[in-house]
């Protein structure tokens, strides 16, 4: 489990540590959504053909699933090809026999496959629109708190990953809102961090919100039905709902993963039982600072992250996770984590690296790279 | 447990007990479908009002979640004021704290909750049309499957329930056309089971395929998409892809379940670890014969039925059960006889008919009780 860090300032006898963090049966969520802030040119990676951009969360989801995707051809990739961390997270999911199920909350396109559905539109534009009806928010919310509830009788760990194009941008507007110092902190899946546009499209988003900006931090389901996007508080309702029955969480992903946080604290939920799972890719990146994001939300919250030791590997594709593209999504690093933690020993992260070698061979070398 | 009865043709050192089914982590999923067959007049106990029938499905898996519904006020019951068994299934889980898992597969009306969508159209009128496109069918079965596998990493047994209204009808036909003698064997919410006009019904429905019935055994999923509902394709799959993993399956509800059964078996998958949980109300019914019908499919597919003690309660609209009317629906019997398992003797039908009286004062007494 050495490759598996933790960073914590709690202390004394309830120290935190790795091995809290075992599950015997865990179970993985995978939430997918949408917000039109995508398609501001330069804010997503995956800007190199707008259109299929949509496609991305259903195609995440549908790989998990069946290491192919129903919704596009090939599999979401970068324009240099490296593929979908989604591969990452689908690799480690079938080492360790971990458990999927997808949310669909406020997808585009809907995956083709059996998703739980929240039955909510996906988000607008942020610069000039309320994301969400806030009904659709408070729904969000309220449905993952009922899901997160039924998986704790069952599951003794969930990890929760996301699917959401342009969901960085989304994040650092909620952090902003929520009276975080969140610029430049923001991690991105591209290798030069957007932050300049990104601060742009926030400082937008804000404008008019400013002049009662304390008066919606009370109303926090409000504020990120201004200014979020669907997947914030379906995954902060499933997390409220598995720590109520004393079920810890996982929530895997980067930066964006400390917009949740914030809107649980923000919800007077207490943090108890939450962890972030990351990649070191997240943790060490130079342009990003999720350490600092999750102190200023909360003391003690771990952050566990992973070293994937990707920049060893025989596939160029997967070598380039370490040059600063992709680094995380749909919950790769949690899933990682929990992979090598289950199998207590018996997986460590160079035989991991060789599952997810071996599905690199499966999915992508076989098959055509999808346009994305 | 001695509430609890297990009707089987096993023996040796194999013999299957009622023990065999005791769940330590089991999860409960209720399948919600329609088919426009309920519409017939005089097919179904909802049928005093033909327009709310639709709605049943969804108002009974809101009754699980939020023990009151919100696509209809009040609660579905019987024109005597007969209230659904969902009262009974949600007293049953909540008592032991088992979690509920809704699939939407082929409703008219979607529930207002969260659940998994299989993403199908609901059935047609089996005496003029087709039920089902062939491919909603596959997709149901297919869905379900990886449902199935899903669930069976986390939970040792699923006890898989239904809320389609009309549902024993083409549940006759699939029996029938699958070459079982099941006239006058399948059983009715109605105190007088209106045996021909199911026949008639399920004769209309034949007219056709009798032709080429051979042939369509060999194909059981075009059989079934000709003449059967979207719940039977559903639950098969659901149930294959669990006992694939060796997780035990209870089929939870009355006669209906035998048309499952008798589909896995006309796709050759073995019936092991699958068991039949139902009410004594059912098992017990004059007018229907479960034992005969799940005999005619497999040897050795166990029986397990719950004397729920209803006829001595305090409520009249619970002593009616006994008086022929309702019998089960929503996996009640299997809920049950779940639930008084996993308590490991803590729970007797007794104490759980206590529970299910104080869910009839909060639900039913203190509520306007539906129109349907």
């Amino acid at each position: 489990m050495s490759s598996i860090h933790i960073d914590t300032n709690s202390s004394g006898p309830h120290k935190a540590s790795v091995t809290d963090f075992i599950g015997k049966n865990p179970i993985f969520v995978c939430v997918t959504s949408y917000t039109e802030t995508s398609q501001i040119p330069g804010i997503t990676i995956a800007g190199a053909d707008p259109q299929l951009i949509p496609c991305t969360p259903a195609a995440d989801a549908e790989f998990l699933y069946y290491g192919q995707c129903k919704s596009i051809s090939g599999v979401p990739a970068t324009p240099d090809g490296i593929p979908t961390p989604a591969l990452i997270t689908r690799a480690a999911l079938l080492r360790s026999q971990i458990p999927i199920l997808i949310v669909d909350a406020g997808s585009k396109i809907k995956p083709q496959l059996p998703a739980i559905s929240f039955g909510i539109k996906y988000g607008r534009d942020i610069r000039n629109q309320r994301a969400l009806e806030r009904a659709d928010a408070q729904r969000a919310f309220e449905f993952g708190k009922m899901i997160g509830i039924q998986l704790a009788m069952s599951n003794d760990i969930l990890i929760i990953g996301e699917s959401i194009p342009g969901g960085t941008t989304t994040a650092l507007a909620v952090l902003t809102a929520l009276g975080i110092d969140a610029k430049n902190k923001i991690s991105s899946s591209m290798s030069v961090n957007p932050h300049e546009l990104k601060n742009e499209v926030v400082s937008s988003a804000m404008r008019g919100l400013e002049d009662h900006i304390l008066q919606l931090r009370n109303d926090p389901i409000d504020l990120v039905s201004r200014i979020g996007d669907p997947m914030i508080p379906s995954v902060a309702g499933i997390a409220s709902g598995a720590i109520s029955q004393k079920t810890r969480v996982m929530l895997a992903g980067g930066t964006q993963m400390t917009a949740v946080l914030c809107l649980l604290k923000a919800m007077k939920i207490p943090l108890d039982g939450i962890c972030i799972g990351t990649t070191s890719y997240v943790k060490n990146d130079k342009s990003s600072d999720i350490l600092k994001l999750v102190r200023s939300i909360s003391e003690t919250v771990p952050i566990l992250s992973v070293e994937l030791g990707l920049e060893f590997s025989r596939k160029q594709g997967l070598r380039m996770y370490n040059s600063g593209i992709a680094k995380e999504g749909v919950g790769a690093g949690g899933a990682a984590i929990t992979s090598i933690l289950k199998s207590k020993g018996n997986l460590d992260s160079t035989s991991l690296l060789h599952s997810i070698e071996i599905e690199y061979e499966i999915s992508i070398e076989s098959q055509r790279v999808g346009s994305l």
